[in-house]
C-alpha cells in the first residue's frame, strides 16, 4: 500500500504525523501505533528481498523488548552488570569462531561506525602519539580498500590500513584474505576485514571457506543483524589485539612501518600501557567524572573507556538470547538455507528467457541480474539497448512498490547499468517465493 | 541484590551466561529472560538517582517495542516511509522550539556522536575542501570548550568551533550563550551548544531562561532520553543551516575566518551545492549503489546521505509517540517537577548537619554534595580531612549497592574530592524518596 511522501504528510484516512503540542487521548495513541505499522513497510514479509537485513526473528525481538524494559546503558558494570558480562562472553565466542585464541571487541551502532573504530585502532597501532599531538607532525597515512592495494611507490606516505571485504553489499563477493594478509604482513600494515554481511558464513561448515584466512586479520566487523537475523541493530567490532604487546614504529627513512617487539618510547606514559586492550588505549579519555576507578568492584568490565561514545545502547542481549535458543546449528542451518534458495534463483534465471545474471557464479546470498523486457531483447544497437535497460529496473521497482507484492533492490555498478540485486536472509522465504520473483518481474515488466 | 563480576560469571542459582553452542529449550530461554531482568539494575526505580537517564516511560517503551517489531532502518523513505517523515516532523518541531525558523537534523546514537557531527559540520562550513583534500594543506584548526575561549593570539591557528554546554554532566551548569555567541560572531566561528542534558528546559516556561540565546547557536545536541524520559536511545542533532547559502572563507593573511555572502570557489562542483542541507553536503558519499536517485518518489526524505552511518536505528518514534501522548504541557510539568524535587533536596541538605553543598545554588536537577561522617567533622587538619572525605562517597556507594536500597553517583571534579551527585529525572520520584536520600546516607555512613 504505497504512498508518496506528500500523501502521508497531508494525512491519509485520519493518520496525521503532526505534533500539535496538545496531549492526545490514549485511544488516539493506540490508533497512532496501529497506523504507524499499517503505513510502514513489512520488512519481515517473505517477499521483501530489498535489504541485507530482513525477516523478524521472534527470539531476538523478545530480547529487544526486554532490553527496552531494562532501559540501561552499556558504559558501566554498575548499571548493566548482566549486559556488560554478556557482551564479554559473546565477544569471546565470536573471536574464537574467527580463530583467535584471545581478543576483545564491542557492539557499536552499525558497520560504518565499527569500520571507523578499526581505522582509529590501526592508526593508534602505528602512531600512538597522534592521539595527543595530532597528525601534523607525522608522515601522511594512506589506507587501501579491497583489491586496490598499491604496489607502486607511495611518495612519502605511510600505508597503515587495508580493508578487505567479506561479502560486498551488491555482488556478495569475498576478497581473498590470505593474499591480502601476505602483503599487509610484509609492510606491517593493519588488516581489517569488513565481514558485516559475510561474517555469518563462519557459522556454516559448507560455506566457511569463503572467509578462509579471516584469522589473519587484525580486526573484523561482523553484523549479526544481517544474515544472522537478529533484529536491528546488532553489529560487533572484534580485534585480536586484546593486549598491545607488540608495538610498531615507522621507519622515517623508508617511510614504512616496522614491526618491533619493543615499546615505542613516548613522553605520554599511557600511550603504551601493555595491561590495557587496544580499544581502551586508543579511545580512553580518563574522564574520572564519568568512569571512576575507586569503585568496590572489579572495573575491568566497565566498557565506557573503550568507546568513542559515552552512552551505548544494549545490543548484545538480542544476539545472546538468539544464540542460546538456536545454538550454532540453528545459525548454520539458516545460512545454508538462504544460500541454497539463492542458488535455486540462479538456476531459474539461467533457464528463463529475458533474464541474465550479472555475475555468472554468485558465491553468497546476493543474486544480481537484469531483466530484458521483450521490446528491447532484439535491439542490435548495444548503446541504445543499455540506455533502455538502465530504466527497466527502476520502472519495475516502482511498479513493485505501487502493487505492494514484492520488493527487490536495484543499482548500477561501475559500467554496469541498473540491475536487480536479490537478497535472501529471511528464514520465512520458501521456494515458491523465489518462483514468484521471476513470474512477478515478468508480469510487471513485459509491457515495457 | 549486588553481585561481583566473578560471581555472575561463575553462575548464580543456575543462571549461566555461557554460550555452549547447543540450543536451549524454550523453557530455559524464558528463565534466561527472567534472570536477566532479576540480576540487572532497576534503572526505573524511584530511588535510582545514579544517571542522567532514569525512569521507565510506558508510552515510549511501547513505541520502542513497536520499533523493534517494525525492524527497519532509517536510511530510505522506501523502507521506512512513516519513520523518515516522523523524523522530519519532530526535527522541525525541535528547531522551532529552539527558536529557528528553519533547520534540519537527525537522530544519532547519542550525544557524543552528535557532537562529532557538529565538529564535522563546522569544519565543512569553514573549509569544505577538507572533505576531498584532507587537512594537510590548510592552517591548523582549533576548537574551544565552554568558557575556555582563548582571547590571546592563536599562533597561526584557525579557531573554527566553540562548544557551550547547557547542563554540564556533574554540576548541571549552563554556559552564558549570548556572551559566547558574541565572541563567535566576531571571529566567524561555529557555535555548538551541547544541550544533551539541559535541552529539556526549553519545554519549561519557568526554566527556559537557563538557555537564553540558544537560538544564536549554529547547532545543538539535545537528548530526549535524558530529562525528557524517553527510553534509551534518543538523541538529536539540530542545525539552523538547512541550506548552506552563506559561505565562510578563511583569510590566509590574518588566519581568521571571514563570513562572506558569496560561494567558495572550488574545483569540487558539489562542495557548495546550495540546494543541499549542510548535513548532506558534508557527509554524502554519492554511493549510488546504496542511495539511488532515479526512484519514482521524492527522494529528499531519504536520510542516508546525511549521516556518517549507513544503517541507522529508528529512534524517533519513541519521542514522537511520547510527545503526542503528553503534549508540550506534559514535558513541562515533568521538567518543573524534577527541578522542584531537586530544590527540595537542596533545602534539606542546607539544614542537615554533616551535609554540605558543592555548588551553593544549583540551577538544574543536579545536586552535588558531600557527606561528612561524624568522625571527620571536627578534624582540624584540612589536608587529612579531605583525604578522608575523598573515601567517604565511594565507601557509602559500595554500601548502597550491597544493600540495594538506593543508588547515587559520585565523582571528584578538579580540586574537589569525591562528592555525591544526585539526579532527579524520573517521574516516579516523590518527596519521601528525597527524604530517604538523607536518612539512608546517614544510616550507611555514620559509623565510618
Amino acid at each position: 500500500d504505497f504512498h508518496h511522501p506528500h500523501q502521508l504528510l497531508d494525512g491519509i484516512e485520519g493518520f496525521s504525523l503532526e505534533i500539535t503540542g496538545e496531549a492526545e487521548s490514549l485511544e488516539q495513541i493506540l490508533v497512532d501505533c496501529r497506523d504507524t505499522l499499517k503505513y510502514g513497510v513489512k520488512t519481515g514479509h517473505p517477499r521483501f528481498f530489498n535489504q541485507l537485513s530482513s525477516g523478524l526473528d521472534i527470539i531476538s525481538l523478545a530480547a529487544d523488548w526486554l532490553t527496552s524494559t531494562a532501559n540501561t546503558n552499556m558504559f558501566t558494570y554498575e548499571i548493566a552488570p548482566v549486559f556488560t558480562l554478556m557482551e564479554d562472553v559473546v565477544i569471546r565466542r565470536m573471536c574464537s569462531i574467527i580463530g583467535w585464541e584471545d581478543g576483545e571487541g564491542i557492539f557499536s551502532p552499525g558497520g560504518s561506525i565499527n569500520n571507523l573504530y578499526a581505522v582509529i585502532m590501526a592508526r593508534h597501532y602505528v602512531m600512538p602519539e597522534v592521539k595527543y599531538d595530532g597528525m601534523r607532525g607525522f608522515p601522511e597515512l594512506v589506507m587501501f580498500q579491497s583489491k586496490h592495494i598499491l604496489q607502486s611507490k607511495l611518495a612519502g606516505k605511510v600505508p597503515f590500513y587495508v580493508t578487505a571485504t567479506a561479502g560486498t553489499t551488491v555482488i556478495g563477493a569475498f576478497d581473498k584474505i590470505p593474499e591480502i594478509s601476505g602483503i599487509c604482513k610484509k609492510y606491517g600494515v593493519w588488516l581489517h576485514v569488513d565481514a558485516a554481511w559475510g561474517g555469518a558464513v563462519m557459522m556454516s561448515q559448507k560455506h566457511r571457506h569463503l572467509v578462509t584466512g579471516i584469522e589473519l586479520a587484525d580486526s573484523v566487523t561482523w553484523n549479526p543483524h544481517k544474515m544472522m537475523g537478529v533484529v536491528l541493530q546488532c553489529s560487533a567490532l572484534l580485534t585480536r589485539h586484546k593486549v598491545l604487546v607488540t608495538a610498531v614504529m615507522y621507519d622515517v627513512i623508508n617511510l614504512l612501518p616496522i614491526v618491533m617487539s619493543c615499546l615505542v618510547l613516548s613522553r605520554h606514559s599511557d600511550v603504551r600501557n601493555t595491561s590495557q586492550g587496544i580499544l581502551e588505549s586508543c579511545n580512553e579519555m580518563n574522564a574520572d567524572y564519568l568512569f571512576q576507578q575507586d569503585k568496590h568492584y572489579d572495573v575491568t568490565y566497565d566498557t565506557g573507556d573503550k568507546t568513542i561514545q559515552c552512552g551505548r545502547h544494549v545490543d548484545v542481549f538480542k544476539l545472546w538470547l538468539a544464540w542460546r535458543a538456536k545454538g550454532d546449528a540453528g545459525f548454520e542451518k539458516h545460512v545454508d538455507r538462504c544460500i541454497e534458495l539463492s542458488r535455486y534463483l540462479v538456476r531459474k534465471i539461467r533457464k528463463t528467457r529475458g533474464f541474465e545474471l550479472v555475475n555468472p557464479e554468485p558465491e553468497y546470498a546476493n543474486v544480481c541480474f537484469w531483466y530484458f523486457p521483450p521490446c528491447i531483447r532484439n535491439l542490435s544497437d548495444e548503446t541504445i539497448k543499455h540506455e533502455k535497460l538502465n530504466k527497466v529496473a527502476p520502472l519495475i521497482k516502482s511498479r513493485m512498490m505501487e502493487n505492494g507484492t514484492i520488493m527487490i533492490g536495484y543499482q548500477p555498478l561501475g559500467s554496469k547499468v541498473n540491475f536487480f540485486r536479490n537478497i535472501v536472509s529471511n528464514p520465512a522465504v520458501d521456494y515458491d517465493d523465489i518462483d514468484f520473483i521471476i513470474t512477478e518481474i515478468e508480469r510487471l515488466g513485459r509491457d515495457i
